[in-house]
């Protein structure tokens, strides 16, 4: 037996008594829907000297803390947030049940147009739909009507489930990240009970580690037992620097990675990349109007501008969504 | 070899390929400080149920998710909260910084008198006490403040650091739920940054893991970079009913085992409780005048009244004192 064969039986026994076991793992390509350019490799070489015990750069277990934005970063948005068509579903649903509610805005709205309308309309519009549709109900109740929603709902012009319009390589970075023992979690704008629906399912995310924004909740205690009520108020509206003071209140250390695509995930990166050790800010660039959506500057969803600026300025790897993906949504089943 | 040679031999070699590992653990007391006692029994009981895969009241890993109170359930609150005393420590050290604020309060009675003044004088000086000394710094300010103090401060009445003063029968539960892989948190009305200051080091409860009130915070930028400013009022007050809302905002599931050991964690065993499977909630009732305290229903501090009367009428165990606890701190090294 020469020393490559001997070499060869070693690492062949070895995974039976737990010693090769990730020698396979790391042969293998982690991002394999990602093409090798320059945002790929500073990913990988990020987490390969955070993770080496041996390099300068090393990063505890417990520190490896990831944030990621959703609309936008994991899921797409356009033309409008997922959760205002969900809303507009719920309006729609309220006034089959309360018909008068018909005449009231924002439920005229629902019933009468689409859910663009509301975007065109500006944030107050959008604002009222959110206030008036995730209210009233317990969490209990509210999580239900999103698991009915999310099942049966299909994008408007992709036709697809809005769960099937995840984006394959950052479902790739997550589980990437996850085996090297960083835990993710998700630092949305969006309403934490709605991600809080597919989150787990969808990216391996566990409720405890989704950070959102809030409605006011009631306490309320009848002979029939205890209930949640969302009542009409935020009591967190999770974005720009509100996305920092989410992340101290539930995490209570600083992100080593921090990813986003728009001008109200600019606080949450720089934060992340104000921390003392080795870190990783990057920023998504939908550049791709083809297979997904081309937009920034002046967009009405997800504006990606003084971001854009930082991020040059600062060096932080910007992910271009047509340049850097062999594919964007994955395979359907 | 007859048939018990041969299950010794297994059962000795195993543990080499991961095999009976688990056996030894199971046959040592997993709770070596508690009596043998019913409140001891339900807690066994209930874990041997929920973690039994072949059982009827099998909990999945990701739901065993188990709440504690902190002051007075894991650690000490005689004769006054420990982080109220760690305010008085603020309170004049601001004064050493700033001598005309002695003649003001709440800084004029922490430098004349002694921190358990301002418990008799009620909880409007409480309050006040506690904006004024916990906010005007970073995050990061206050936790180094908290460090310092519980390296140098001493319990009034013992003499012992406070970290020595948390009940060793707790952390035995702490760790043998954790065995089972539960996830532990706090959910306790201190300040969650407060907490997160020894938490870790002294329950293995992680910076994440802890709900606490949270004050006000302001997010600043300056040249020098970003700070969380600590500010005079509170976001979340942490009891209660209000421990319910922040359990489900940070957690998002229901708990399947609490404790606490006053009225303000009725609201958090009740909803613990209300849950759809096998559940575990018990009281820790003071009763130990000699080792520790004993207070309840008439307590200015931690006060257990209408809780005694729910854990009697629902049948929930009441861990007593000094009944069902062998030893209360831990051993001095």
């Amino acid at each position: 037996m020469n020393f490559r064969t001997t070499i060869l039986a070693v690492c062949l026994l070895l995974p039976i008594i737990g010693g090769c076991a990730s020698a396979p793992e790391r042969a293998a390509d982690p991002l394999p829907s990602w093409r090798k350019t320059a945002a790929r490799d500073s990913i990988v070489d990020f987490v390969e000297r955070v993770t080496d015990p041996d390099g300068p750069d090393f990063v505890p277990v417990a520190e490896r803390v990831a944030v990621f934005d959703n609309d936008g970063t994991l899921w797409s948005e356009q033309p409008i947030y997922f959760q205002f068509e969900f809303a507009v579903e719920l309006a729609r649903r309220a006034v089959g049940e309360r018909p008068e509610l018909g005449t009231e805005e924002p439920f005229r709205t629902a019933i009468e147009g689409e859910p663009i309308d509301f975007l065109t309309a500006g944030s107050a519009g959008l604002l009222r739909l959110l206030l008036a549709t995730h209210s009233g109900t317990t969490t209990d109740e509210f999580s239900d009507a999103g698991t009915t929603w999310f099942r049966d709902a299909r994008h408007p012009t992709t036709g697809l489930p809005y769960t099937a319009m995840v984006y394959q390589p950052m479902l790739e970075l997550l589980e990437y990240l996850e085996r090297n023992e960083f835990s993710n979690w998700i630092v949305s704008g969006g309403d934490a009970d709605f991600i809080r629906v597919f989150a787990e399912a969808t990216y391996g995310i566990p409720p405890e580690r989704v950070i959102g924004s809030q409605m006011e909740l009631e306490h309320r205690s009848t002979p029939e037992g205890v209930g949640l009520i969302r009542t009409p108020g935020f009591a967190v509206f999770n974005d720009g620097p509100q996305k920092v003071i989410s992340i101290h209140r539930a995490i209570g250390r600083r992100p080593v990675a921090a990813f986003g695509n728009s001008d109200g995930d600019l606080e949450m990166l720089e934060w992340t990349a104000g921390g003392e050790g080795p870190t990783l800010c990057a920023y998504l660039h939908h550049t791709d109007e083809v297979r997904e959506w081309a937009y920034d500057r002046g967009s009405k969803i997800g504006a990606l501008d003084r971001g854009l600026d930082t991020a040059e300025a600062r060096s932080w790897p910007v992910i271009d969504m047509k340049r850097d993906w062999k594919v964007v949504f994955p395979d359907p089943q």
